[in-house]
């Protein structure tokens, strides 16, 4: 993987800037464009996969929104950005999956750029996503099929919701917003990991839990290095001065600024318990560690010295009175039972036991 | 208690904003409504539990303090929002017991949510409260039954008090401050637990006390998480321009910030200290290993060789010519004696005795 | 200490802010004021503990310093408080012991409160003092009785000093400056103190050393909680643009801001070195444990092999041929030595002797 | 190599500003002056080695890209200065190779000084490269021959490329443009370096693994001592209002300091994934340790007590009657299995096993 | 020492902030003044050690550089200070030898206090230099005996230099820049140092390793200690709007500006790496232990068993069959011979040899 995107990185270098490349994974299906336009009367929704096949179907008088799903075919890309009279700077920077969150008011649209994520599998699932806001459309590229805004498409086929008395700006609002809402899944679902790994840590300090910690950890600098700029776009968004997104909407970018902070906050609580866990592992390591280097000393200590007596007079001198006695033996045994106890209770008092 | 909350999260992902869910508890009783009215001449205390009956209950020349107690109810709050136009965002982020503490100034009114925390049966209870502050109605939402305002009611009812003479944002001030009191309790709460493990530390390092360290750290976790955001809040409050805070009323709001902010120094102080206790229990870990190994050295290293030389005069070689010997014994016996003897010296002249 | 204190927390608990509560030791004598009154040509000194005592020695041509001492008093302290205006507020941070360092302008006066630190008896004695700063007067409420000015008072005495020609905000700016000059003292009596420690650790770690270790971080935590908002309210006295600090006198404020500045240097520099201090304990202990495992490991590696072979001789098989060998002996004897003296090398070679 | 350099630093100490000294490794070949210059219609490439050689190629229609490769030629570097009224100050910096990046705007000119970072051979190859910037040229500073700047020779010799159209300006952000994306390059290199230390950490733990660690942690804190000044300087360059940056070509320069940013933000996740390496090392070493430990525990408790028993039997009492019995032996034989077998259910229980 | 300054410190506690002390060491010899006053003309040099010796030789047409050497003297100080009517707060920072560095512009002149560093027989030796700039005049004013300006004497001395057509702020800058020159060569001795110490832990730990690294530690904390201060008064110096610092000049303030905060940079390059080398040596440490009980573990593991065998056979059992047979004693070799062996393959398995 390191290699192929390596690989990727040097055809980049030199061109220049308006010489669009996508750097992700080429081997999904065909791009497809699909055509959500609605106003407060009428909702239709339409495909295809060439711009020639969509210019028709735009309306002026509704608010469109174009969904790019997989990005791999870069002409179609560059025709709708030519369309759309887009910067090449723009297009790739929607091009280049490895982007962080970014807002550029570009005076004609507003461009916004995020990461989406979705547990999947018990693992998370993550995938570019950038928006182009402009007066009356909203032109949306996903990574890759698949994606969290069913919610939303349900939303805009109600006749009755408000999305439908409202423009593109809240559109946009509603698609970022239903991003941070799976943000505070993934943080949880990364919290109730944190939570086992914690419990077992505990009990019986294992070599894979040592693992596991660490593909946490980075899931955490993962997760922390895309929300940190995805904040920063956020508050550029909610104090923006575009006219594109209208007065009355900003209290709900607010809100989602509000929201990502709270997820930051979250994810510097979990990440500072997961360092707590790590001293809790090396913690619990030392003390079994210590346990059992008492047990061993306990014995030892026990053991060798009588040893040694048996020793003494397992020799063969000839002239070693000892040996003659009748009672040399029960006695021996006796001395040595004695010294035993002795050590013992000396260790007690060593406070070792 | 995880998968639950999980699960709620999962219900809001994709509602619109203005849908409301709350995310807490349902297991307790009904909301209850209680409104304090009060001017300098009179103060009334009505309860009841539907709008319709608390809205003949308000009196225009007076300061009404509407306490709203469990908010499992929400089609009631979505009624009282309704009543007091408030925006949707706002009983979204009431409802929300997840919300980290907040100030808005919604020009109408004035919206403060924080966290309420007192001590109750050797632990810490947190539940959240929101204030709407209106013009000469102040709003309370309380997640749990029970709070700590008692005092302040008292306050209210005694004909003479300061209470009396003021408005609303002055009881404002008098709940914030009371719960900002409780903090400060919870802290010293929290100091004391810390000296005791201290305590048990310097004696005999055990296994549990990684894990009341461990659980002391997460409280301090968590009391950060919410007191950052809510000295942010009081900030804003304390300099809002509101209208609805009076200017001549602002000092106290001031000397709320400057209380909470002592909160915040002496737990960071705290948190410190606990770093600290980590060390001491992993150093004291260090230091009994290290005094056991010494033992276990001190007795190896002077019994193996006497073993090895007892080993020697036990073999049954034919020729042994020290066996016949008539001194033969004792000799071996004292210098045996001696080589103990002169290992003992020298391990103290290594300084490990 | 810590339960009693905790009582008093509780006693505030939902007092409204006039209600005047003192915290701090109440064992201590009865509060004794002390009026300082000069100017250029004379200085009178009167001692009383009441009010109406004090109020016909005041003279309004001069430099009044009323010095309060002990504060258990909480009626003496509210009379000057309505003879001087005070706020209510002001009162209650003068009580409270454990107000962290303040600065409050509040047109009238000027309000100070800090920490008065001194060494005594190999410790460290802290005492909180609050200064009211008026046009003429200086008020000034210490702790406990005993303090760091006398050397103030003996300049004020001084007929020729600068004192005399100068207003009640030089003598403010006198008065803090010694304050100052004081943690200098303690800074460095810290220093010396980690100083011995260190030298101790490099010698041999003993448990003891832990504990001094973390009662200098705690004195270190303390000092450092008093003197961030301790800069910080020198910062706004110095930059203050309240008339009773005159603009010639303002780089006075500006010094000892400096000196405060330069204490926290010296703290943060120290603090620093404690860290390293505990580096250096942890890895002595570990440099001597792994002496004592090699010595333990090599007399272990050289013997049991040699007990061992004594043991094979030592048998008691009939067909031994061996033991029938004339130079059977001599031969085992030999065989040892060398066995020995080859390990002993191989372990030179290994480095570990 | 330092003492080296060390003697460089003592011959510039004490030296007016205006003396320039070169402090770069002056082995290498002669300096080199490549000359491209280019309009809309035709580019000319020549090179030479001195100033008289130069000035005739120049030519003032057309962009003059004049890039000199190899410092240590003093006297053509202080020529070169003269000639385009370079100040002195500005030349000490071009030819101090430890100079940090850096952007000056001098009125006249820009200023900028970078890293130019490459991989070669398993390692990476980091020169210093100073540009200036004027009207209708551009210099480069190239401290070692070989850049990374083909690709845009290319770009000029293509007639169609937008280069041709654009100013100095857009050659300037191209040249660092193509710095920046080796950047990318080197941080992935790092990475992929990282992720095979900890393969093999995970494995099993090898002395020369800390070196390896040690060694790509200095590359981090090299990486990151030159990235911090270096957006710096993007920053200064992006929103420097010079008139020799012409506004429509600012995205270009804010769109090189979002990458830097990025490169940045890169590069402080793998900081800290490599910290968390160390202490997966010192977690394996511990776990390793506690593993062999445990063995050592078992055998000795299993055998030391056993064979302290055989040796009581092989005493050489006269009168020690077990030694009569017919079945003494094997009830010690059975005995002894007996305790082994207990010992060891024992220590199965204690969870060592 | 500690001791000795502690007196100091408590004789300035309670002087007026006029009265002068200083607190440097006292038994170097005189104070010595040496002015050298020179125009583009002409270049004089003289040396006395009173002020009406000083006076007469101060010529009003020329740039006077009064340099004050060694500073027990501190009458002349006040006598100087008098003359060039310097603040009394300002000959008290002079005079103080424990004074961060300092930038303060008094209107009158300006005042630059600064620690001046040189390598001195394997150490480091540092100084306080404090500099009065007035319009045609600097004071300097040395701790010290012997200092790094000759250069710069040489310098004035040299008739075509550009110092003497400069005024009085260029000479300030020549002797700050000489001294931030020589932070540089302190930086890289201490680099070199790091880099030693470096080598010798990856060979042996030894104990005098970690008294190295700490005395290396100290250095760096007390050089961060003033070169913090030390960059900020160089930012107020460069963006003072004294009319002393001509704004011709004002380019060499931003130079050195410059070079204070790439030392900085330096320095923290170096901390981060003498941290690394603390981890290196505990880790080495670890390792070097782990082999060691390894070694044991297997010696232990191999010999105890086989001991337990030969002591079995060594029981003196009247009734032991297998003492009997005639291949008893060539078959328990074998048997051990092989279990020995079984071990070794079996601890090879294990992944320990």
């Amino acid at each position: 993987m390191a290699h192929k995107r390596n690989k990727r990185y040097k055809e980049m270098i030199g061109k220049s800037p308006g010489a669009l490349i996508y750097n992700g994974d080429e081997t999904i299906m065909e791009t497809v464009v699909t055509l959500i336009s609605y106003n407060s009367d009428e909702t239709t929704t339409n495909t295809c996969n060439r711009l020639d096949q969509l210019l028709p179907l735009l309306k002026p008088d509704r608010i469109n929104w174009i969904d790019i799903d997989k990005l791999q075919n870069v002409l179609l890309i560059e025709e709708i950005g030519n369309e759309y009279k887009l910067d090449p700077l723009v297009l790739e920077d929607i091009l280049n999956i490895d982007q962080l969150p970014k807002f550029d008011d570009m005076q004609q649209y507003v461009f916004v750029s995020l990461k989406m994520l979705s547990l999947e599998n018990e693992g998370i699932r993550h995938e570019q996503v950038s928006f182009i806001l402009g007066g009356e459309y909203l032109l949306s590229f996903q990574e890759q099929p698949g994606d969290v805004f069913n919610a939303v498409r349900k939303r805009i086929e109600n006749l009755n919701g408000r999305h439908r008395r409202k423009g593109a700006d809240y559109l946009l609002y509603s698609l970022i917003d239903v991003v941070v809402d799976h943000y505070f899944l993934v943080v949880e679902y990364l919290s109730n990991r944190l939570a086992e790994i914690e419990l077992k840590v505990s009990g019986k300090p294992d070599k894979k839990l040592v693992q596991e910690i660490t593909a946490l950890k980075r899931e955490f600098i993962f997760l922390r290095k895309i929300l940190l700029p995805f904040r920063e776009a956020m508050r550029k968004l909610a104090s923006s001065e575009s006219e594109l997104v209208k007065e009355e909407n900003e209290k709900y970018f607010n809100d989602v600024l509000d929201h990502v902070s709270q997820v930051i906050q979250d994810l510097e609580a979990q990440r500072e318990l997961l360092a707590g866990v790590m001293d809790l592992y090396n913690s619990s390591l030392n003390y079994r560690m210590n346990n059992v280097m008492k047990t061993l000393t306990v014995i030892t200590t026990v053991f060798i010295p009588l040893t040694f007596i048996v020793g003494v007079y397992g020799m063969n001198f000839k002239y070693m009175p000892e040996l003659e006695y009748h009672w040399g033996y029960p006695i021996v045994l006796c001395g040595m039972l004695f010294t035993g106890i002795a050590m013992y209770i000396w260790m007690r008092r060593q406070d070792w036991l």
